[in-house]
């Protein structure tokens, strides 16, 4: 059982006290490093972001803005309109430009669309990212559906339809694969749920990890976007944080019925997006960069596969089968999961998520990322030592 | 009286269909250029921005973040949260971290000031920066204070006062500098306003221009910044892109009361400003880039009066006495402002703001942007050159 010694300790108690400010998420590299100078961060497995996609995004900045001279005009001028932007997107998307939302991160997507659309009750699985429950204001009512530890926090699909049933809420949130269990609901079950669930007015699939899922060994992903071509209650929600590796640029999109894109724009979102996120969806709709991006990603997701085996075998975790880019961690040998984050941030400069915060997730997990080979390796060999 | 040749007209047709596209603002360079590669646009005075500044926040940025090797972590990360960056900014802007909200771009927060505070009827000037009255839900009354053309736009401010104290508005919006207009109301004359005004609940000034503003020969320019301290309705909204020239990385400020700042933050604006928009608000902190900022500050406003009183010469047109980077421009030769716009755009490509659409503004209005000297003197002899 991991413990913590009187110097460890003081430093653990400044970390928590980072965390607390942070509210239900973490604080940044960026704030730890400049409020703990004396920590040595080596490998940020807090952050949820393919290095890989980050280095090819890096390749074509430098060619396109650096060396072609063109980093002035993405920093100097206004961004183009949410509309003009949802129309490069349409053909890449295969969605109508009509239906498609562009926003400041998926952030800025979720507090619009629960702010503007929830009017009485929203549903949503624990534990999830909380963003979409806290977001929602004082007179929405919050239904839970709790997914248990026993069925490795699985959703069982009719149990859920019939909740939703039962609870008659206005707003349904699905995030798949959710954060922080990585458990996927495969696209047969996502059909059956719009099926089911055609009468509820606003039924968010956030898809924001869907790149580093995978139904079979071929590592291609399924997506419910088109689906809102057919299905009018369907909102799909996409950061392009994670799988791109630019959290940084802030840059998300929804898929939505025509009068919700409509509503949302009437009276605001005018110029949300920056010039760099501009540059960025450009390439996105290129198939040259599309193409070497896809290449990355498949690089990536059988890195993160074998880190959670690799992972799995260290005795005193119990390792939960993810399908995104991170994975749950359950301390099994009594060790607290604080003492085990700080205990690796402070000793060996590792950084990983505790979920001691999480609501829903009672016991000891911590969340833990997937980053490049040779950081992942860092990670492994650091677990090991503090449980030696 | 100008005039447009067949097939001019059949490209001002053009113009003016991407015009009606953009609503009650203006088509971007990227997107006339995109969409009329035809059009060879050597001067965009239809943007408001100072080009020196973007100069020198290039100059910083090149030496930081691409020689620095720092760039990387400006588009991977995760930015800071608004409270953490807010902090940083407090003493630079001499007002306590809990009174300031920031945010992406201050269109983002004429939004969150208006959907969160405006409850019944908002008064604003006319003509003046659309988005106030636009972002404004349909339930909300907007009540209009018509500027006058015959007092060359001034705003009286005791008749405005009287104006407010009869209609009874929860919110007040005063553009200092006014946009289209030019105009500024004085620090004592908005002194004067926060007295009689203490009751409404949100009294907005939009300080956007406020850098290009002065009051005598030195140059120095005096914001309502620091009076949140004392008065609790007064919302401070600012945005950094024109005096900064950055209006790509989208970034603006408000500064109000405590309480109006932590109801924004219960509910989102969690990760809303880039890893760019962080990084220049740090430069913005520093006392050396800010000495340099004020240069080229002062720099750019005396080349912006020189055109301007340049401008003034010409004689078919009336210019307005402005305390901003752009003045209004009366044609009074007869000629109409569409035309005008087109031809210099057509035959110069030299880019102005067309005020036809501009509501509570009857008549033949340009808006011009003062760009660098060489720009200036580009747009000077195409105008003449098109009269002549």
């Amino acid at each position: 059982m991991l413990t913590l010694s009187p110097e460890e300790k003081s430093i653990a108690a400044a970390i928590k006290q980072l965390k607390d400010e942070a509210g239900s998420h973490s604080p940044s590299l960026s704030t730890l490093s400049s409020k703990l100078p004396d920590l040595n961060i080596k490998v940020d497995a807090c952050f949820l972001s393919n290095p890989y996609a980050t280095d090819l995004f890096l390749k074509y900045l430098e060619n396109d803005l650096i060396k072609g001279n063109r980093l002035r005009n993405v920093l100097e001028f206004y961004p183009s309109q949410n509309r003009m932007i949802a129309e490069k997107l349409s053909e890449t998307l295969n969605v109508s430009s009509k239906r498609i939302f562009v926003g400041n991160g998926a952030t800025e997507i979720i507090q619009a669309v629960i702010h503007n659309f929830t009017k009485s009750t929203l549903l949503i699985n624990l534990p999830t990212f909380s963003s979409y429950y806290e977001f929602a204001k004082s007179d929405i009512k919050i239904v839970y559906n709790k997914l248990n530890k026993c069925d490795g926090f699985q959703l069982d699909i009719e149990q859920f339809v019939s909740f939703v049933k039962e609870k008659r809420p206005d707003t349904v949130v699905l995030i798949n694969p959710n954060n922080p269990t990585g458990v996927y609901v495969r696209a047969e079950e996502i059909k059956f749920l719009l099926e089911e669930l055609c009468d509820v007015e606003n039924l968010i699939i956030d898809e924001s990890f869907i790149h580093f899922s995978f139904e079979d060994d071929t590592f291609d992903f399924k997506s419910a976007a088109e689906l809102v071509e057919s299905c009018d209650n369907l909102i799909v929600i996409k950061s392009m944080s994670k799988d791109f590796g630019i959290a940084g640029i802030r840059i998300g999109y929804a898929l939505m019925d025509e009068n919700k894109v409509n509503h949302l724009l009437k009276h605001g979102y005018l110029w949300n997006i920056s010039g760099m996120a501009e540059y960025f969806l450009g390439l996105y709709t290129k198939e040259a960069f599309y193409k070497e991006y896809d290449g990355v990603r498949r690089q990536y997701l059988k890195v993160a596969q074998d880190f959670f085996k690799e992972l799995s075998i260290i005795e005193q975790v119990k390792v939960y089968p993810s399908s995104a880019n991170f994975t749950l961690v359950e301390l099994i040998d009594g060790s607290d999961c604080d003492i085990f984050c700080s205990k690796l941030l402070i000793k060996h400069g590792v950084y990983t998520r505790t979920c001691k915060d999480k609501v829903g997730l009672e016991g000891e997990f911590v969340r833990i990322s997937a980053r490049n080979s040779e950081e992942n390796a860092v990670t492994i060999n650091s677990i090991k030592d503090i449980f030696s």
